[in-house]
């Protein structure tokens, strides 16, 4: 199937789908989702979280996992094996796959090529809670899209793994949502971007507990309506807030929804398709 | 400094470097020579093996190694291994290391844009033991030259480790001196190409326990020469065979010596010179 929204501007389409762990624990669906994505045209990039593989290889190495506000610290041990599970096992494996669906991908960290600079957080960051080291974690301050755009002209698609670095020498670990974000971002520039954050429901739900429920577009408008009625609330709305922030910044359109369903997702057939009107 | 061998034809000069487990233990060194490879000028290609980590990791997850007449068999669990602390931990560390001296470099495997394409070492092939299963280990079939000269003419140096695939999902373990030799070989048809042998000790020796005693020049004459007074023998035949067998197939000169002499080894100062004369 080809992936090809409206041109834009003269600019060329792609596309930026993010997974998390609830497709890369499951060997199955990672796999038949790993078939279908291979199967879209165009300019594709791929960006992958964790999954548990890390907690349980950290537990097995009886390495202590810290908590503070049910928020992980990346202490030096655990961007060890953050590292070697996301960069190597998970990311290598991916791009096993694709290339057995004769996708040309390749996987690549934000050390690679310099592909995502970053610091270590703040004390004092908005993202993170004042005055608590998450250790190891960082936030992005630069993209390197020239690197994508040479690769992607090559026919070549990104498997990008949650790992950035100082610059210094220093690997960091990241959230996959914001690698996702800041690379549409960036890409924007030079290309009409649709970032598909693949998600454990069928989109944003009027009625969370039904999955039929799917609310097929939301714009700013309406996002404010959703919101005052409750329909959207707690965890959905830092989401959407990141969604809308990614939307001002050039992203032309994000959908929310399965993996599963990414050949209907990028058709407008399925999940939930967030404009900026 | 710059890496400037002669010209060859016309072809550019490519320099191919391959390290082991005594660099790759030792943090110090490690980092001492990625700075001295850093900046070397010009085009170049780090090669890196394991080490010691992936076997303590094994051991510390109680993973047993199987060895069969001291060669490790590669069973599932130690592919899954050898993937996280190959391609994951010491591929992205010595990136994030050579980006912090201004080299941009790319870590890659073979799987990454179908690098090496390899397939599961056959019960009869004349590279084991006959009758034995290795596991996953990779016999290289192809190499794909074309993406390393897309990435070198970026100014992008790569790293590699030394994981490749069957291009039908696998990933498979492979000897990382056979992966840096499978890449000057393919390389040599478009580059002028110097491979360096990183060894624990200063290059062949004319007394094994005397190292000073450094044979400068080593060509098909005098090695036939050196094989029958007995000076070179044991572990450094095989070593040298492949060495002679690289450079029938195009390469322009081998080198082996020590990591740390690199910037002397390529200007001849330094460690033995393997030429085909």
């Amino acid at each position: 199937m080809d992936f090809s929204p409206l041109r834009d501007g003269g600019k060329e389409p792609l596309l930026i789908v993010k997974i998390g762990g609830n497709i890369i624990d499951d060997e199955e669906k990672l796999s038949s989702f790993l078939s279908l994505f291979a199967s879209i045209e165009g300019n594709k990039i791929l960006v992958h979280g964790g999954g548990k593989l890390a907690t349980q290889l950290a537990s097995q190495l009886g390495i202590e996992q810290q908590l503070i506000n049910g928020r992980r610290i990346t202490d030096a041990e655990t961007l060890k094996i953050v590292t070697m599970v996301y960069a190597g096992y998970i990311n290598k494996n991916i791009v096993a796959q694709l290339q057995s669906h004769n996708c040309n991908a390749i996987g690549l960290t934000g050390v690679d090529g310099n592909l995502l600079q970053a610091h270590k957080r703040l004390l004092d960051s908005p993202l993170g809670d004042s005055g608590i080291d998450y250790g190891f974690v960082g936030d992005i301050d630069a993209v390197n899209s020239g690197l994508l755009q040479n690769l992607l002209e090559e026919n070549i698609s990104m498997v990008i793994a949650p790992i950035t670095h100082t610059k210094e020498g220093q690997l960091l670990n990241t959230n996959a949502d914001t690698v996702a974000q800041e690379i549409a971002k960036a890409m924007s520039k030079i290309y009409n971007v649709t970032l598909v954050y693949s998600f454990e429901k069928s989109g944003v739900l009027e009625n969370s507990e039904d999955d039929t429920t799917v609310i097929k577009q939301i714009d700013q408008e309406s996002y404010k309506d959703l919101k005052q009625k409750g329909v959207i609330f707690a965890g959905m709305i830092p989401k959407l807030d990141n969604a809308f922030t990614a939307l001002n910044s050039g992203v032309k359109k994000i959908i929310i929804g399965k993996a599963e369903h990414i050949h209907q997702l990028i058709k407008g057939e399925a999940g939930t398709t967030i404009i900026n009107k």
